[in-house]
């Protein structure tokens, strides 16, 4: 880090924040400018916070240089991570296509969607049993029946389930269920959740947080691979801003940028990132034309029926024609998506 | 809610809608402008998102026209409420302060600031014993030490406690020692800890997200009273913007806005809204000026030694300044901030 | 538009209300509900805001109900307009690449960068001569003498040239040498500056400016459109969030959202959009994917000698191997990028 | 400044980079960790950006460490700047208020204006002439008519005048009328405008554009400042963020920031910064207690008549009642309001 002192700093001053640093086992170098001193000092990242040097009146700021994040960073494992599920892998060449309605609503409702997306090519399925929502007075989700209406279609389609875990206390009977847990935009920051996903064996669809920037998120990543976890994908599924027009704004740069800077996949969600169905096909495509490694996106038989995100969800035949067309994106950018029929 | 149909929706198309709505209880008007057609409908908020109407492809867009809060708004309860807790009031002539550290990091901390806090004039003493941290590598808090080391604090003082609660399984727990009990920014939308925290006979302190709209903040307040527990204060803490310079964008206007729409106290915390100690003191007087029933400020003996935060708490010396200064603000506005000496 | 009333409005009240709108010529629906009246009113959307109405104690909002742009909307003009320049057509099937540095710094750079460019594909040469930047101690472009090379470049390649202009006094000068006046993201609200382009015969790109809604967006565009100008193409070039780790963020949803309101053709600007030239090729092929009419891409012999915008540039080889990929992705949109060599 | 380097970067790069900001005039210290080199860079801050390290491969990032502003700088000038203008001070004890209305509308509504606010104790009569619109369809204001309207009412009333400059053609037209010319929010950035009120000999108030960071709005400060006008006022008036119930986001913590920053002096304008009138008294309250020097507010005889802003603009009653409060508290605060009369 850099530490930057306040114009007129006197040596006591200097000598004062160098001790601090060299007490915490910093390695420091001084550089005095002309208008300003430097102080470099290289040792464990991690404990900057805690040395609270910028409560000291001749410290101007303190500039972080190497970033916060260890294990999720490419530097720390060059090559991507492909993570396997159920015979299925996310973040090699195959482009992974997750489906299905906001909330599971029905045993029918969830075995007509799963059959329908299934045969549009699709691995996962994807459907929400506990659901978080911003009004005590709307739907909350079947709980437990909805996961087993998800094991069911499992079942029956061999489709994958991906599903949101919202309770810490809920992980051991959504894993019993579930392919992949999804930690929802909410909780990205929920620390208790994370950590205990950490000690699971499962893979984590971490979404990003409605207002989290790319290192917050990374952080959020490394939160889970602490703990032992490395089965962690990244969902760019939109960011607040002051746009309204579209329910929040997909920051799709997000995904050539995790490319660089991780080893980890990445997948899209433009109904979130949109909230207008009319939006999610094109998104959709620039989503694998950017580089992404799958997407989850709403698919419901009805939308005009769904009990939420019915604005934002393909009906089945939109699904189906999306499918087609990203199929041969896919194909141009070198990938495959495998389950799509060829014309 | 008015429903706008697309330019050139049929009959048939008006029929549809009006079905659906009247199906749902809702009573219907229809107005066919030049331009488009609109559909006004009288009936239960809370049902419009179960309706997905903006599904159809006739239908331009839904525009609520009530408020999907009840329990939290003015009309509710025009009244200001005002909650006491351990003899001390907050929502009425009274200035409250919250003080003390971020974290409580030893019993020896905890109790010298809390005797400094309480000479100054506070009535309320803070500091977290489960830290929500960005990084992994971070401290965590002491946990139930902490908590023993506030309760020794409230004894020796007579100071009230605040602290947050981060995990649904530690309320009772954190409630056997706090006289308030704090969601945190990162909390305000974690409706399983909202439902348990409404089943609770304490106060709740609910700080904003910090990409919480007006309207987030008081569904989340909603969801505590919807579940019994009508004792929330709202505490306004700074939200995330493209600015910098500071850590968050304090937003004062919410102070009288939530007077407008609410009859819920709201207090300040200017510690988390500026991030720099130096910028707390003015923002805790514009607080005060904008009509806040109390502040929460972070307060620490040795800021260059605290383990969080440094950078944003005031020392004694600053906060006994700081309260001097409120008391005469306090006075001028028609309050009182009892506990301050007066010169 | 729809007048919500305060609850316990009484009869004089909405009498006065009524009043107003009908003596500004609007046709009035009053709907007395159990909780609140609304007024529904229709007539000219523009004469809203000179109405007032929401100074009115009794009324709690306004909701307008149309959009306050006419020309630039897809109901005014179902088809998509197509705009022909020098034989080149912006917002058909052909896919349009302007490429060239931020700005132009030497007749040797601009005519090396011309040729490059020419034989990669692009049609169209960017480059500035005239800078807004953000320091007034940085380079501000060569003005005149920067367009004289822009022209020369043009006579030597075929290539047109899109230049910024900013400054009404200018706009002459500069149209004596381009072929495309460009509104910078800064300019977007100079509204002068648009009144004055909407008398011009010659095409306007109009970027978004940072904060810029898309209603504001269109309204922009309405400016130049309501004198007379009726070429138009919008470029999306990213807003300003809380998002640091890139320049902006590009927000690639305006694109499907644009061609569902309006009729203008619209292009992306991936190197603005994401401030690192590494993110460029990936960006610039989501645009396309995402239904984009083109792009405007920085590119520069040597970036790292640039006197602005370096680091977002795209060095020649870059841009050639970028052009490759995407003519491919250009054909499955079955749309052509005509001037890239095949394989 | 600090160049990170990219882990793995070799002697030929280091040197390469260190080469290039020798030849710039640099002094360079190089310090090669374990993780990664940094080479620390002392030199002509405005240089940094031409030299376009970050389009270096072997560059991570650059990090300046020198703010890019002086003259605007308490640095520079440690002292705060007092700004005298027709005998009122600007930056001293007094604070000074501004009022009137959004838009001069008749000679008449100025005049009537103009002898209430002045008798409620404002020493500045505010009033648009040339108004920015987003609609193209808006009253566009009266022009230099209305400049004689201002200077009439500055005849009768001793009022000094403040109001938009938007074109540069118009800067000797609006200077030969008003004493201090303001730069709206959509100008921020304008530097062209900037340039030429840099020549002018009166004072310039610079409102904060919409998404302008503290540092920008500073070098829109140097801009003017850099040409040789150090008569500069800066006036925070809301920012855009994602919360709409507010027309802004007025993000006060700028007052005490500016403060510590920059010498020169900083009012306040609420009337934009909230949208609402019942809103604007108490945050007129909250900017004079978080610091500010004076307020500019929207004040009309009868706002539901006003032909823009009628909404957050108070009528002559609430001013005059808002005055009297204000002036309690500039005393508590140590400064005065001297138009207001005692009670």
């Amino acid at each position: 880090m850099i530490v930057v002192l306040r114009k007129g700093s006197g040596e006591t001053e200097i000598q004062e924040v160098v001790g601090r640093l060299s007490e915490a086992g910093f390695s420091v170098h001084i550089s005095q400018g002309v208008e300003k001193s430097l102080i470099g000092a290289i040792g464990d990242r991690s404990r900057i916070e805690e040395l609270s040097l910028e409560a000291l009146s001749c410290v101007e700021k303190v500039v972080p240089i190497l970033a916060p994040y260890k294990l999720v960073s490419r530097e720390f494992h060059p090559e991507d991570s492909v993570i396997t599920v159920g015979g299925q892998r996310i973040g090699g060449p195959e482009i992974q296509v997750m489906a299905g309605p906001c909330a599971v609503e029905s045993r029918e409702q969830i075995l007509e969607t799963a059959a329908a997306v299934k045969e549009a090519g699709a691995n996962f399925l994807r459907g929400g049993a506990f659901k978080p929502r911003t009004s005590p007075y709307s739907f909350q989700g079947l709980g437990e029946e909805g996961l087993r209406y998800l094991a069911e279609a499992r079942e029956k389609t061999g489709l994958l389930v991906v599903t949101e875990v919202v309770d810490a206390r809920d992980i051991e009977l959504v894993a019993s269920y579930a392919d992949i847990l999804q930690v929802g935009a909410r909780n990205m920051q929920n620390f208790l959740l994370l950590k205990e996903l950490s000690m699971l064996d499962k893979p984590v669809l971490l979404k990003r947080g409605l207002s989290a920037t790319l290192e917050e998120w990374m952080m959020a990543a490394e939160y889970i691979m602490a703990g032992g976890n490395y089965q962690v994908i990244f969902c760019e599924r939109g960011i607040r801003t002051f746009e309204t027009y579209t329910r929040n704004t997909l920051d799709l740069t997000m995904v050539p940028a995790l490319q660089l800077l991780s080893h980890l996949p990445v997948i899209v969600d433009p109904s979130h990132g949109t909230g207008k169905w009319q939006l999610v096909p094109p998104m959709a495509q620039a989503a694998l034309a950017a580089g992404a490694d799958g997407l989850i996106v709403e698919v419901h038989p009805c939308p005009e029926k769904a009990v939420s995100d019915g604005k934002q969800s393909l009906n089945l035949e939109n699904f189906r024609e999306m499918m087609k067309r990203l199929e041969k994106i896919a194909r141009v950018l070198g990938r495959s998506l495998k389950g799509v029929a060829g014309e």
